[in-house]
């Protein structure tokens, strides 16, 4: 039998533990978007977030391309982004209203060293990204598998800039919207994660004591 | 005049923009922390919000250290984390109550082939940590300056593991508790971050309108 969109979002949510934050409990990673444009407000949201993320000597190394489907000037990234995702991504991808590549400086601003700190702190950024979509009623699904020369080429990339992620950005669609029946089968399998017993250690190997 | 650290905290926040996250709006990086205890509680509780970060494949390619000052089993950990921190950081840490070190298997799982997302990732679920301790009342300080050699032959971390970050984690402290006037500075300067024109584009270099 077929999910809703709502019976599915209900199946992603994290088991709750008191006083986690709801929006770490509740964002999860779609492949199905719906047809609905998110507002030039919102946006400013999201990247408001992922501006105030710690950064190894607030480098700041992030840098953002936009991309928004059928929206100019944002539409060129858009379509140069879609056509350097890797074949299973475009599968879903072409769903979602918003692409965004994020990149980082390699190197630090204030003394041309090499930053081996960029991508980690782009993580950070962008899970502010995504946890801030949520708290929106956004979702974000961020990927790996693109190309990485055609972007750079594409869009112009300063070679001393490394790419680091395209995250697809809208509001949840049906899971029936998506034609590959196995990316429906995981669109609604719950989500699973390691125990903390396998995560986290008081000594190498050893489960910390957390009095769970 | 010296500040108290109630009216640092109230200095450091963000300039509210209407929807965007508290949490994210309210956290920053303290090099004072308080001499005071963290639950097992809330401990579980930020290890928890990290769990739920996405990752490549669902890789979940974190591990954490706990370190806890005094408190066995885990004062290992603890003393051996400081002991590998580089000088400058020694002389504020030694007050934070509770170090964590991340580390990232580089290899995935399943295939045994490099993940060159792993530490990314580990910079999405540390964000996620750091977010959670804010929302608990807690407050973080990541740290990239330690000696990599000796923490991993001390802490016998195995060689598929790439050090990420150690993290200082308890309750702010006083600013007037540090000894070093360098440090106090900077414990009361204002937060500063880039705008939003200088790191979302509409083509290479080009500000995305974002309406603001």
């Amino acid at each position: 039998m077929a999910l809703s969109a709502d019976e599915v979002h209900s199946l992603k949510q994290a088991p709750p533990v008191e006083g986690v934050l709801s929006v770490v409990l509740n964002r999860w990673s779609p492949r199905s978007f719906a047809d609905r444009v998110v507002s030039r407000e919102d946006l400013g949201r999201v990247f408001e977030a992922a501006r105030w993320a710690p950064s190894s000597q607030n480098e700041q190394p992030w840098r953002f391309l936009l991309g928004i489907r059928d929206i100019p000037p944002f539409d060129t990234i858009y379509t140069k982004l879609f056509e350097a995702l890797l074949g299973f991504n475009q599968e879903w991808a072409a769903a979602a209203p918003v692409l965004v590549l994020g990149v980082v400086d390699s190197q630090f601003a204030h003394n041309g060293k090499d930053n081996p700190h960029a991508l980690y702190d782009l993580g950070g950024a962008m899970a502010h990204f995504a946890l801030q979509a949520t708290a929106l009623g956004l979702t974000t699904r961020q990927l790996a598998g693109f190309n990485h020369d055609l972007v750079r080429e594409n869009l112009h990339i300063p070679a001393n800039y490394a790419l680091g992620v395209v995250v697809a950005l809208g509001y949840q669609g049906e899971p029936s919207a998506l034609e590959n029946e196995k990316l429906v089968a995981r669109e609604v399998a719950p989500r699973e994660r390691k125990s903390l017993q396998e995560l986290v250690f008081s000594s190498w190997g050893e489960p910390a004591d957390l009095g769970a």
